[in-house]
């Protein structure tokens, strides 16, 4: 019998996609790989955005309730309608509703698997060829790895540092043609910590009409928002430009691998429906796969009966977190921070590698990093930065405090002497 | 003020890709909205393989239970990893291998939002420009939907009715050539209701070796074969060629609600990981969400501890349910069954139109019978077969008995005067 071993099967890899298809999922597993096995010492990974962990930032027993509820009440076993339960969406558009001037419908509503899923879906029902749409830079890089899927181009503007992290408006101008078909703006900022002004969201707004384009606004972070400026939806804007809201459960009620999110349209002017961008996404929706049914059961209970309480204590433990990395950063060195973090729960560092020896870039710093001191965190070149990082304050409090330490020695050992 | 719906949007509709996108759900939402509004009677949906709400197909409070605990024990808040956890991938390689000649292990298994988003996973990781997929006719229309969104080519090749809806293997060869990827075959098959002897999977899966293409087998509905040819999963045959076996909770257990489905790789020779697909399928699920963790926490329990006789039950309403359509459509002229139901949830009935008034074809007999008789079925073209019906038996029994009444009834009112 032949070697089946040998024989040519048709597969062959897309290279060119897999190329595109950077995650932080997928660096964070490198980081992780290159750890020291012999450090005794536990690893701690301010890399990613998933605190549930942590005892500080156990969600509400009362959200558990809500899901246990639904699937034990048996009414929610069977498939859902494409976009969603009705009672599931309507509950999504009272929830939004009370930070809007105007009252946003269920039919505005779409239910997701998680805000990851809506990224999925809005950019395949934007793609066509020729068509491209705006990302800021630095970003969440999902976006770019499915545009990447997708026919669509990917043009990335800027967010300014010292400008508190602001969207480089001229440079939206400077990228956008009659081709451009959207921009996406993530706020709270992940990954740069901040949060847009009512005023400059506005300007964006007003930006996105004049260039004919929609404004794509993930707030996956809404309402984690703990300094000075507050969390304004961008929906506000919604009779400016048409805005797609992309959210979820996952953060503000910490729990991520519930799988919860949504598409909201803000558009006071009719221009989702008129241009069909709303009869696509619905087409699209049919062949998606959906959240659990039960889960979008348990939305009117999760989003009317949390308590204040909860997401109080957890924006104080957050402001105390994020604030103690902004003065343990001054303390090194070869980082600084340029805006302080008052949202999200990460925030960009800069990295000056001229006080360092022996460290070429951000990928260097974080592989040394994870080896030597167990401690890991993301690489600003992942998210199109480089010579950035990303940093977690969203950890236990004395995990931060060690994980800071630890930056601090490994510093040491590589400054450069005179 | 300009004002906004006039001015000019980059978005427009890729009308190419929407029209790709037949899908069950579409074709049953347009049949609903054509029912007469006056009609008293409650509408018999027999048009969907979804009997979760129906008392003689509930599923059993174990398995919702399983669910409960998984919530409540806050071991599952976290984002999973994109293959899924450890031991919900135990669990599933556990659960298939009792049916297999040979040992799958965790790292076989890949866990999905329910088996939709195993199908557009295994597109997605299959396409590139200028290959082809080959795709059973009738068929599943997910499928050619996600064919549709992707680079591939779909080529359809023949069930034969007069054969069991056994595989046409002369079209598979015809069709196929060095830039086909792989071949999919249902079994217990939606929409034919047969089940595939071992026989004949074993031909199947010589083919494919000879033609250097992956087999993917859906096995949604897995073990719901009632008739004479018991369920064999293709993977019996990993030895052979290299076989992707796609399930899910959802019907077995009838919670098509829930969206727990999985992704398997079975193949003796390595060919997955020779050929680079097993990579290209890890690198993939980076960017794709996942199903809910606790989902996946609660697998061990739901897979190892459901009792057999659950199971029985459901098999015997199945069959029961099964014969008395299959009956009942022989006193109706204008049908024809050519294979008695064995599996699945719905079968495959011809319309003889020569015996019909004013009916033009299998789309106008399902509207004017929604219309006329408030009874859902789907039209055969929906699945690649003009002049067909496909029928679900899988409904209260009362209902059942019900609808073929007014099908019946139905006949008698359009039957062709001599
Ligand atoms: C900006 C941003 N958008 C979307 C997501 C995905 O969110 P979800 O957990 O709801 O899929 C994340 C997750 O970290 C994120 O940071
Ligand atoms: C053949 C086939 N495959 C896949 C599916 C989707 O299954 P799931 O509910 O697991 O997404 C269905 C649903 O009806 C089906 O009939």
């Amino acid at each position: 019998m032949e070697q089946l071993g040998d024989k040519k099967w048709g597969f062959q890899r897309n290279q060119e996609l897999e190329a595109s298809s950077i995650s932080v999922r997928g660096v964070l597993k490198q980081l992780m790989a290159n750890r020291n096995e012999e450090d005794q010492r536990s690893t701690i990974p301010l890399g990613g955005a998933d605190p549930s962990i942590y005892p500080s930032y156990q969600t509400t027993p009362f959200v558990a309730d809500a899901v246990a509820d639904a699937v034990r009440s048996f009414n929610f076993n069977s498939y859902a309608s494409n976009v969603g339960i009705a009672e599931g969406r309507r509950a999504v558009a009272e929830h939004l509703s009370k930070d809007l001037p105007y009252q946003l419908s269920a039919d505005d509503v779409y239910l997701t698997v998680g805000c990851t899923q809506a990224i999925e879906i809005v950019v395949s029902v934007l793609a066509r060829p020729g068509a491209n749409i705006l990302l800021p830079r630095p970003g969440y890089p999902q976006y770019a790895a499915r545009v990447g899927c997708s026919s669509l181009e990917a043009r990335h503007f800027d967010l300014m540092p010292e400008k508190g992290w602001e969207v480089d408006l001229d440079s939206v101008e400077a990228l956008a043609d009659e081709n451009t078909v959207a921009m996406v703006i993530i706020n709270p900022s992940n990954p740069c910590g901040n949060v847009f002004t009512y005023q400059h969201l506005k300007k964006i707004a007003e930006t996105a009409r004049k260039l004919g384009i929609f404004v794509i606004s993930d707030e996956v972070y809404a309402h984690l928002a703990f300094g000075s400026n507050i969390f304004v939806p961008m929906g506000v804007f919604g009779s400016i430009a048409p805005v797609l809201t992309l959210g979820s459960l996952s953060k503000r009620w910490i729990v991520p691998g519930w799988r919860l999110g949504w598409i909201v349209t803000s558009d006071l002017n009719g221009i989702f429906q008129e241009s069909g961008f709303a009869e696509s996404l619905r087409s699209h929706l049919e062949i998606t796969t959906d959240p659990p049914t039960f889960m979008q059961g348990a939305l009117t209970q999760i989003l009317e009966q949390t308590k204040e309480d909860f997401f109080s204590k957890i924006l104080n433990i957050m402001r105390e977190d994020a604030d103690f990395l902004y003065e343990r950063i001054k303390e090194i060195p070869c980082l600084t921070c340029p805006h302080k973090p008052e949202g999200s729960m990460v925030v960009m560092v800069k990295l000056n590698l001229s006080l360092l020896e022996g460290v070429t870039d951000d990928v260097d710093f974080c592989m040394k990093l994870a080896r030597e001191e167990s401690v890991i965190v993301l690489p600003g070149i992942a998210l199109g930065l480089k010579n950035w990082l990303r940093i977690s304050f969203a950890v236990e409090h004395s995990l931060l405090d060690d994980a800071l330490g630890r930056i601090k020695a490994f510093y040491n050992k590589h400054a450069k002497k005179e």
